[in-house]
């Protein structure tokens, strides 16, 4: 991949400073400029050296940029796209790596002067850790980058942005916005709201405290405090723009729910061994793709002899 | 701790096979005399070779034991008590490694025969592979293990099977058998039958196939399919025997996930912001007693640069 002149990340978090790191790494781009909202977080990562720039200025961090990706919870991008609009290169790429994209689209789409190609894209990466600290080359090697683009999107810009993410370390497939918005409603979004839910109703037992809680957790509730300790303000924007299909599948899982529930209510042995039977291929087939380790408690810190 | 001159262990799975190879490693006991009800598995437990007999008859596995532990499924304990009750010698310990405890002073506790003590326990260890080739000596390092006297228990007798968890590597507990049963079902049942639940869903849905789930599982999904990868029969026991704790917090869950869903569906970003800011402190709590790796992803696969 020819390098870009010059790259813009908006948002210095685990994400946006991975993309740097591993743009770096991978020789992509002639300069990285970065940008934050936040004056401490700019401060950090000018320390920290992942990005050639970080100017204090939104403006003068896109002026002259080839690709810019944004990188902030998308709760923010309607202003972010408002800020940069005016000074977006012609011919540049515009792209971004929300959890949601059809509100990404409803929302960004409409400030993109012409000229300027808009991608939606989102890596399917990350760890538990937020901030400019957390980030590393290494997290998207393996995983797969979906892009969304809209119909009629110039294929130049497409493979472009394809291309780069490969070379970022990701595998790359497209597909429809609202498609995205509902595999991920059930990969992530519906996940992660479960996992808040238990972690909050461990939280507020009076039977049980949360010392015993925390210190029996390796029974199965601490597999659920991991995703529960992802960045809030993420978390709320992904709710608050992917509403209908996390409702959907939200729906669905009650459903299943109280099927369970009535079985177990009604000491019915069957039906619980039939469900519990069923869930081992998928865990096989997810180790087999290469996207989950097989080690026993995915070698967390036990050693077999 | 002075050795069992015979230890029993019936049931040779992940946690019959791995307190043998603890005991063997921590010389805990002369002989150590393994049962299975299953003939292949006896076979291949007296290959691997973890037991130092593995007869075909579990009255002679019994005879003469100082301490019989046992590793089935809760279910079939109630069987295995009457079998083996004739054949346990005055002063014997009867033990158990099963997740509910209730269940277990209702079913065998009026089957132990006088001289005979009878100490339930519980291992919090586990991964989610089954069967004798899963046990590995270190399975219980650092866990937890609760045992649950019955009242007039015998202090001597429960002192020394306390000290035979802590040489097999486990830190010791005690608490009455009810509020065990309370603990676990928030701590490690109802995440195992939320986990079932949500692969079973993602499993049925129409619009979303089963290799894209799979495919972009590392977006929250895969945490998931560790613990409902765990054995269907002897989690089908766990419910069967633990129905009204496991109601009781299955309520309070349904009770907090309809609250995030109204806020999912009004909009409503403080509630989810609330919710999701004060679960960090949880997963805190639980990398600090040492319950927990702190690696990104539990070190799964990805590595800081």
């Amino acid at each position: 991949m020819e390098a870009f002149s010059k790259i813009v990340i908006i948002g210095l978090g685990l994400i946006g400073s991975s993309i740097a790191h591993a743009a770096r790494r991978g020789k992509l781009a002639k300069e990285i400029a970065g940008f934050d909202i936040s004056a401490d977080v700019r401060a950090r990562a000018a320390k920290i050296g992942f990005c050639d720039t970080v100017p204090d200025d939104i403006a003068a961090a896109v002026k002259g940029a080839r690709l810019v990706i944004l990188c902030t919870p998308v709760g923010a991008y309607k202003s972010v796209a408002t800020a940069i609009a005016p000074h977006l290169a012609k011919g540049a790429i515009l792209s971004d790596v929300g959890s949601v994209k059809g509100a990404v689209v409803r929302d960004v789409g409409p400030l993109v002067p012409p000229g300027v190609h808009f991608i939606p894209a989102h890596p399917i990466a990350g760890t538990e850790f937020s901030g400019p600290e957390a980030g590393f080359a290494s997290l998207f090697d393996g995983r797969w980058t979906i892009l969304t683009p809209l119909p009629g999107a110039d294929a130049g810009a497409v493979a472009r942005l394809r291309g780069f993410w490969e070379c970022l370390g990701s595998q790359v497939d497209e597909m429809e916005s609202g498609h995205h918005d509902l595999v991920l409603a059930i990969t992530s979004h519906l996940p992660h709201l479960i996992a808040y839910n238990i972690v909050g109703t461990a939280h507020d037992l009076e039977a049980v405290t949360q010392g015993e809680v925390i210190k029996y957790s390796a029974s199965g509730f601490r597999d659920f405090t991991r995703i529960a300790a992802s960045d809030p303000t993420m978390w709320r924007d992904v709710f608050l723009n992917n509403r209908d299909a996390v409702l959907e599948v939200l729906g669905r899982f009650n459903e299943d729910l109280a099927r369970l529930q009535q079985a177990v209510r009604d000491g019915d042995g069957d039906v619980l061994f039939d469900t519990f039977s069923r869930t081992r291929a998928i865990r096989k087939a997810i180790i087999e793709i290469g996207q989950e380790s097989p080690a026993p408690n995915f070698g967390r810190d036990q050693k077999k002899p």
